[in-house]
């Protein structure tokens, strides 16, 4: 793996990361070394995508707790975080995850205790994208043997790659697992206005790694699956409910809906931290809304450097609704780090029975 | 109506347009005074959209005859001309009505007649948008009724304004008069990736007319519909075959199975100038492949300037379908210069019994 979107840092108590918003201009390293510093990165996208944010806001509880290791500080630095994005449920179970771990211990030790279990998190995460990698690459290999040797024409939206996780991605885990296997491929990617983390981040991914691909305006995803030029579908999920909803990149309910249309196998990717279990249905799911700049520009890179050009007359209005809701019945399967399900109560279910609302 | 898309120049022999490349910041006119400078024009969108694309090559074909009158300069320029673009096919109308009245004439009346000819094309296209306009309005007015006094959200893609036209465009027709009469009513303007003719020139529009509008990335369309922010889809079509089926901009398509599964009325607006009775079916349509740039792209605005950044690594591939097909099943309705229609070569056929394939 080329990449590593999160590590601890050489001073064993910050953590390291890509400035994603540099890429794919630049990979600049970004230390940070406070809590306030990670909120800034998950709230200004450096750190993105939802299991990505859920280590990040680790890291970022125990660094809250490096000085002073209070009920209150915990908690104060645990609500910061939550209120960081709303849409990504990966980010609250890992700051519940980590409050339950620490909270009962005394003061003296939850600092370490943190940093232990911010690690674990991010080694589970990285272990999750493997699995996941191992329970949709049959998939992958079976419209390989249908297609007789041609390459497999996948679709995927938005960043659910490595620079999305710890490791191998949630969508992209069995795409990079079979073209390590030789089963030829070919990915289209959607750009996936407004912040084209598909054209910056996903096909930078598929670039280093020699993975065949080009990148599609998002409009063209229906014309591709008209013409038989998609194969499957494959994304990822920023919160999937408890019925098999899934919350994701704007623009993914298009695509199901398309690939219901046109028979196209329709997929989605995430591990068991992307399930959340109180949310009984998809439509309560709060949608983040970011600012209109996004979609009144465009960034990308002029001679090198970031730049930002304005797409419409100055003082133009917009919406920037940055999640949809793909309901559960558009969705072909799960692919999850316990296995494969069918997108519903019963085959969430079946997979974590242990799991509680 | 503050905008002239296409206009005689005041030599009475070539034609002024305003450059569409360089709205919203600037507004550039420019003189064409060759066939060579038209077909420039075209291929650069300096012009576009269907009609206004058919009155252009007209117009193009008038200046061909400005100096040699010949059937062999005659067909060259009408072959160039339609070779300039492939899809929208108000192009090939338009070439075909002009050489059918020009070519059985003695040269030395060709000139004349084609300038003639051309004016004729521009001001039946204005005319066809007021109807368009006329037939348009009690839709919108039925559903401003129903929401009883809260503004009506019309959706539309691409540019099917004045831009696109000769006069009021074509979806837009409906809404300046429903705005005009005080029917309250707000417009989302999708972006149209990857040109952006929505966020560059159909939001523009709708500023100077002072309607209420906000852009959206192509990505939010069906969020919209899905939590019934939509009232009415409202595009126009650079092709409509006898069967009903809709070739549009890129993404009309994603739109129009978004409409179906949230139940939005989805309406076409076109002029009798756009139907190709020759194409059975819309599968049969070419759809025009434009350059991977203008994917791999962005070109908006920087301090004033037209200015293009790079949303990709180097040597990224990209695909650029230009349209897509729209089946007629989709579409709850036509909007033409002759009335409104059902989507199917029965409503065609109704309301044009004199067309002949």
């Amino acid at each position: 793996m080329p990449i590593f979107p999160i590590r601890p840092a050489d001073d064993g108590l910050s953590i390291a990361i890509i400035d994603q918003r540099r890429l794919p201009a630049e990979t600049v390293p970004l230390t940070l070394d406070s809590l306030d510093a990670v909120i800034e990165a998950i709230d200004s996208m450096q750190v993105r995508g939802a299991p990505l944010i859920g280590v990040a806001a680790a890291w970022g509880l125990a660094l809250a707790l490096r000085q002073e290791q209070s009920d209150a500080t915990l908690d104060q630095a645990a609500a910061r975080l939550l209120a960081s994005r709303p849409t990504a449920v990966n980010l609250r179970w890992a700051v519940e995850r980590m409050r339950d771990v620490v909270r009962p211990l005394p003061p003296p030790r939850r600092h370490e205790a943190s940093i232990r279990e911010a690690r674990r998190i991010g080694e589970e995460d990285a272990a999750a994208n493997a699995a996941i990698g191992r329970y949709g690459l049959p998939l992958i290999e079976a419209l390989a043997a249908a297609r007789g040797g041609t390459a497999v024409n996948i679709l995927t939206h938005c960043n659910a790659g490595i620079l999305a996780t710890t490791a191998w991605g949630t969508a992209t885990a069995p795409i990079y697992l079979a073209h390590a296997a030789g089963v030829p491929l070919h990915v289209w990617v959607g750009e996936t206005r407004p912040r084209n983390q598909g054209a910056s981040l996903t096909a930078w991914e598929f670039g280093q790694a020699g993975i065949p691909h080009a990148v599609i305006a998002d409009n063209a995803v229906g014309h591709l699956m008209q013409r038989q030029q998609v194969d499957l579908c494959l994304v990822g999920a920023d919160r999937v409910a408890a019925n098999g909803d899934v919350i994701n990149k704007i623009g993914t309910l298009l695509r199901g809906l398309a690939a219901r249309e046109y028979g196209v196998p329709f997929h989605v990717a995430f591990p068991a931290s992307t399930i959340d279990w109180t949310l009984a249905n998809g439509l309560d799911c709060p949608i983040e809304e970011r600012t209109a700049d996004e979609v009144l520009q465009a960034t990308g890179w002029f001679e090198g450097r970031p730049a930002t050009v304005a797409l419409t007359a100055p003082g133009t209005a917009a919406r920037n609704p940055a999640f949809d809701l793909t309901p559960a019945h558009l969705v072909t399967g799960f692919i999850t780090d316990r296995g494969t399900a069918t997108a519903s109560a019963a085959g969430l279910r079946a997979l974590f029975p242990e799991a509680r609302a």
